[in-house]
């Protein structure tokens, strides 16, 4: 089974509430996140919200990244997407959880457009847990 | 439990190959799958590759929608992220499954942001299959 692309679901519980709020600092650190991927980035929207939030997506050549926060309850939801075999999400997944504080991380790998290999047929499994 | 997000990952299997490699219409229609779902527009990015597949992704005030495809394969990943209860993802993923002329839509659910109803620790559950 060839999967077309690698998505990685990842639920940062007990962030740090401070950096989780700050959008030009998640801003940096998604697109660091892309890049120590390996991955090529086209384009960024961030966004703050009131009181409290922010969303933002990085799209890459190979796919994207996304990140949503809720500092009110120190959780961060965020998604990196590749696909080809030249990028490693679980390296920009280490740096997300790391400059966020994250003390209580879970990473869920969910294959994209899984091919049979004899290219007639595709195919779905579930979800592994990879960190 | 109450979920902070509900996130539906569309695994869409013959598609329309034309269709799917045409990034003005896909565009079009990932917008319109956003208000379909009751959602704010707040930007979007998307991107033709060479020789085929289109990448982009629609930022809402409620999280995004996203869209990969690979018309070699008739192949489409899409993902409707929204929070709050104002928005019907289903909406936009039945849009889309429409509009990509999907013979073989599979849509799985996740809940993201898992809450303990006291409020004091979080969760995870598997995938739902919802259409």
């Amino acid at each position: 089974m060839n999967a077309l692309g690698k998505h990685l679901v990842l639920e940062l519980k007990d962030c740090n509430k401070e950096v989780i709020n700050d959008v030009n600092f998640l801003r940096d650190i998604v697109i660091s996140a892309a890049k120590e991927a390996g991955a090529t980035v086209l384009g960024e929207s961030f966004h703050r919200f009131e009181p409290h939030g922010v969303s933002g997506v990085v799209i890459i050549a190979e796919s994207y990244l996304s990140i949503h926060t809720w500092p009110e309850y120190s959780y961060v939801a965020a998604d990196v997407f590749t696909c080809g075999d030249s990028c490693c999400p679980e390296a920009a997944a280490q740096l997300l959880i790391r400059e966020l504080g994250c003390k209580s991380p879970g990473v869920f790998e969910l294959k994209r457009g899984l091919l049979a290999t004899n290219g007639e047929e595709y195919g779905n499994r579930p979800a592994q847990m990879v960190i």
